[in-house]
């Protein structure tokens, strides 16, 4: 469920103008500008944007970055795309990064095959290349491979379970394991090609014939590396998205300095989606609502917008 | 250029009841089948099915398919299907056959990015698995990085050309020839991800500085495998789809006992496509016009269907 509130209806032409007062003159409008963006989903943003250049003849995502700056501009950027346009430009920003290889796990790993095909497309549009193009060029070795196959997964989204493949692929992700080689080629084949709920029933398998969990043999049995903590990224996307989520926040404002565009990230692209199940169990695992550890942890306009997205009251 | 000939105007209630008729009571009338299925695009054909199946509630695939038998019948059931159909299911019996695995590669790298979509959805839809979850499969180690790479791939589509990157990519695949290591990931890399026109620039980088074309380098350079086979069909479905077409035609006819299934993948999947152009082809390279060498090669009603497509006056 969403954290998000729309109001029921909007009038676009009245948005853009007073956005246009909020960017106007001397000095910023934050206020207004939370107000209005923190409250239109992605159809209605993709309205504002078309009436404010309508009205004015200029990109109004362009004059929002220019009027302001730091966390907040960044988090209303990435909140006023559409969503296959933002997770496009959050999977390039990361492949430019290079530590953030995680980040493209989740885009491919958590959207359905059409959502993925559509930041395919978006990643087209914007930067002249394919996006498996960019990641196989700024990778190598297992992690290209990894990364490549499941920005270009189309999986299969039907419920069906092959009963007899998931206690097969099982074996052959416990055989990995146990014998250290850690069979790349296959592991690599299983997690990129099969769909998410033959992958469940795999993972069940394992946990049922191993006694734990994929996840947690991998955290323990192997040396680390950044190929194995992808795998671990993508099991964990594919099989608990919301834990998984809620552990990216949890990591985020445990560090010496929150990590901003990891609360970011999972704010904005999950406010529409399912960020209030996301509260919960972050709630339920730190002991406080994840609206008060915003509070505590961030500053500002900031946090006035990621509050407006968790949907607390102004 | 198409080679297929349809009427202006189409009535599909008359199609089909025509069609009907020639599959109903005691034996067919398989010169009613050719004379309106040989002459019906692929929009045309759609209607006649749903016309068919509006009037008799029979699927006029199947139906054809049990009055209708041998090469005849496969050629007319991959015709009457969508573009996007036929090719799953040429995808599929091709990795059923095993032996067959540069069909996979000529629908993944002759067909447009859009379309290459179109097959993977019809591949759910048919099979309920994903074409390239089915693909790694039935292929190990290196055929099946690249065939999976191959079919996944969602390639940019726009013009531009990267000239140093062309150069740095024909450097790596001569370097990837020249040490006889081949080094395969690079290889798949650049044959996987980049756009095709890019791809067509780093081939003629190739050839300038080698002096030879790169399909010619490794047709003479490398032990012969099936993945070195694979990569050359590749880069001809990539560089230069209609001599790769014409010479798939040429080694068919050639063959003691023609190939029937590659006479009619060629003729079927062209036929509204750019089959006059690979006719030219042919008859420029073997002195012969390709229905004269249809007319010599195959018998019957196969024979009727195939210069019905291929666009020769009843």
């Amino acid at each position: 469920m969403a954290t998000l509130v729309v109001p029921h209806e909007v009038n676009f032409v009245e948005d853009a103008e007073g956005l246009r007062k909020a960017v106007e003159g001397w000095g910023t409008n934050e206020k207004t500008i939370i107000s209005i963006l923190g409250h239109r989903n992605a159809a209605q943003r993709k309205r504002i944007r078309q009436a404010y250049w309508d009205i004015y003849q200029e990109d109004l995502v362009k004059r929002l970055e220019s009027e302001i700056s730091g966390d907040f501009e960044r988090a209303v950027y990435r909140w006023i795309l559409d969503p296959e346009e933002r997770d496009a430009v959050l999977a390039n920003v990361a492949l430019k990064k290079g530590s953030d290889h995680h980040v493209i796990v989740e885009i491919a790993c958590v959207r359905s095959s059409e959502e993925l095909l559509a930041v395919r497309r978006a990643y087209h549009a914007r930067y002249k290349r394919s996006l498996e193009e960019d990641v196989a060029a700024h990778t190598t070795d297992d992690v290209r491979k990894l990364l490549v196959g499941l920005v270009t997964a189309f999986r299969y989204e039907g419920t069906e379970i092959d009963v007899k493949l998931a206690k097969c692929e099982a074996k052959i992700l416990q055989d990995a394991i146990k014998d250290k080689k850690f069979n790349h080629d296959e592991v690599i084949r299983i997690l990129t090609t099969r769909s998410k709920t033959q992958l469940l029933a795999t993972f069940n398998h394992f946990k049922d014939s191993h006694g734990t969990s994929i996840t947690k043999v991998l955290l323990s049995e192997l040396h680390d590396s950044e190929f194995k903590r992808l795998v671990r990224a993508a099991i964990r996307c594919i099989g608990e998205p919301l834990k998984y989520f809620e552990k990216v926040l949890r990591n985020a404002f445990k560090r010496v300095g929150t990590d901003e565009d990891a609360v970011t990230r999972v704010i904005v692209t999950r406010a529409e989606k399912d960020l209030r199940h996301i509260a919960e169990f972050y709630r339920t695992r730190n002991n406080v609502p994840l609206d008060q550890e915003v509070d505590k942890e961030t500053r500002g306009d900031y946090e006035k917008f990621l509050l407006a997205l968790l949907g607390r009251k102004d």
